[in-house]
């Protein structure tokens, strides 16, 4: 409308337009970032990374949103990365791995610096850095159904999203370590045992009850959510940048390693097989 | 007797006297500070908040007390702070603000330094600051029926008693977030699953429990309590303490804001109505 | 073989010799340390400590070694720091306690720069040092027959291997309070609750469920396992061994303390008496 102090374009349903891959909804103060590419898993490609870079922007700047949520369309939270991300790549593949830090820590960085309390909404499996932001949220619901796992070793990656700081605060050493180093699929009660998860619902009745609750909380007034976050992440945020920088770095070097080449080209001629 | 090490004057009883609305109890090396004011459910006003500052430094300073433990008279442990604080103020509203943020200050720092194992006995509600002030404590026992809220946000304010650094440290981010931000009542299981409550006793046995426990703690040699816990605070009293000043210069800024007064007003016309 | 690039000697059943008191076993890029005097309840006397230092040095540049592994012979996992060592002591009280602080800081150093992932293999009851020990490790996996405790205020000591910061970070302040200042001893539930503990087996068939699990971690990338471990201790290493430092200066006090030699040689008369 002529009141919106976005440059959005709302049509007739409340979705907002513009990010193939999202959905964006806005349910009063509240706004739903939806991961929204359900044949594909809901994986993550490289203008997604972007585009959910632009969409949080956007939700922190709007005085009209108190909290966004992150959620996903059809069974799946998120796949995580989008491995064809792997198989497009321009130049080099120095040049495609630098581009790819740079995404990835501005991308994470979006997370680190948001303003107002974020909250997912894990509908599904998660799977790697749909997993590792979680660490970076104020409140993670998810359904009985949900897995989470972050097979990195596994494809010669190491953690990303600052999970190798905050799963460690979460959960202790020795619970993140079989998570970060072994590849350890928690089920939702391992996950909110661990401190990952803070509330599990049926999965049957997961949106009809987590989406009042977070509505109820989108009442709250803002300014308290926001210092209220401020404080929280103010003896936090430099640490959580600098281990951000340190995550992309080591990915920059592992994805030109034979270990992770030799990983992802034996994912793809797996998929040819079939 | 002649030969105390404080000024304190004992009554028949083993009771300790000069502190309204406190009662402090000695029982061997252990000392007792008892919120005792159950018709206000031991909610916390401003000469309480002096005076339990006082008696952290006397605990402090006398050699005969290894250990120091709150608890409450009555059904509650406390209600947290009296906002009938709120209603006696003098001066401006920002002479008061200010006038409040240093006691708080103060107060918040008697526990960070207190260097002797500080234990609550929770056995009711807690409310505010009365849960807060548990992210300093060495241990936590609680009556089945004890209830943790934290009620900031919809009093317009935010967190006190450094719950910004020692919630989420305690519980990850996650978990605290949806205490600090969004109001969420914690019963005893579900605080003890949190890690905020060291043990959950059944309230007929609570007190008849948990004594003999802590005193049995306050037989074992004091240096290596006192030893033992500068270990522990050694890497964290700094940020405990700069925690709390940013605490506290954010509620002076709350407790002059339309969100704040406005929410306490409503809260002293709903009482009026009654 | 010709090929090893260690100076190790390997006899037929694979052990390595070489090491009194201990037993080390390698099952490919596994690598086993065992405590190995279950006579004396695997308590760690000074040659042990010294002994272990090499063989961890040993395993973080054998590049045919990914994992390594602790565990014990027989019924208990360690009974902790071997008493009789305080009963053997060459030169003044001040000496033996200076050289005593000096070998448990490079200990301690050793787990805290141990560059791969290090599992603990829990078998039985662990005491004092082979308990605090277990903050440092990337995955703790226990017989439900285990139990943990550190008693060192019963002894008038203080805490050591780190566990004045590791244990607060994994369990917050007031349950990690209650281990390191009250003696509270842990059942396995107990200790897998509070995040010291990953998982749990039943005892019977411990060693032949957690074998091959750590076996088949050992076939992941070993680089990206000790880039992963790198990225998880980048901010936490630096002040591990800084609390390491502070722990032993404070221990060589204690030890050279009225509560702790009265509390050891109190632990010898009783001895003598049976």
């Amino acid at each position: 409308g002529s009141n919106s102090t976005t440059e959005e374009t709302t049509n007739n349903s409340g979705n907002l337009e513009g990010y193939p891959g999202l959905k964006i909804e806005r349910r009063g103060k509240l706004r739903i970032i939806c991961f929204d590419k359900p044949k594909k898993k809901n994986a993550i490609d490289t203008q997604m990374y972007r585009d959910i870079v632009s969409a949080l922007s956007v939700a922190a700047k709007d005085p009209e949103t108190s909290i966004t949520v992150f959620t996903g369309t059809g069974d799946y939270f998120s796949s995580g990365n989008d491995l064809s991300n792997f198989a497009n790549i321009e130049g080099t593949i120095k040049e495609a791995a630098e581009n790819a830090g740079h995404l990835l820590r501005d991308f994470v960085g979006a997370f680190i610096d948001f303003p107002k309390p974020l909250i997912a909404m894990v509908n599904g499996p998660a799977v790697g850095i749909s997993v590792t932001l979680l660490g970076l949220f104020d409140a993670v619901y998810a359904s009985d159904k949900a897995t989470f796992q972050t097979p990195f070793s596994a494809l010669g990656q190491t953690p990303e999203a600052c999970s190798s700081l905050t799963f460690p605060n979460i959960m202790g050493l020795a619970k993140a370590g079989e998570v970060l180093f072994f590849n350890k699929k928690l089920t939702a009660k391992e996950a909110k045992d661990r401190g990952l998860v803070t509330e599990i619902f049926p999965d049957a009745s997961f949106r009809s009850e987590t989406l009042p609750l977070v509505e109820k909380f989108s009442q709250l007034p803002v300014n308290s959510l926001v210092y209220s976050k401020e404080l929280v992440r103010s003896q936090l945020n430099d640490r959580l940048h600098k281990i951000n920088q340190q995550e992309c770095d080591r990915l920059v070097e592992r994805w030109q390693s034979a270990d992770c080449i030799e990983a992802i080209m034996n994912f793809f001629s797996s998929k040819a097989k079939i």
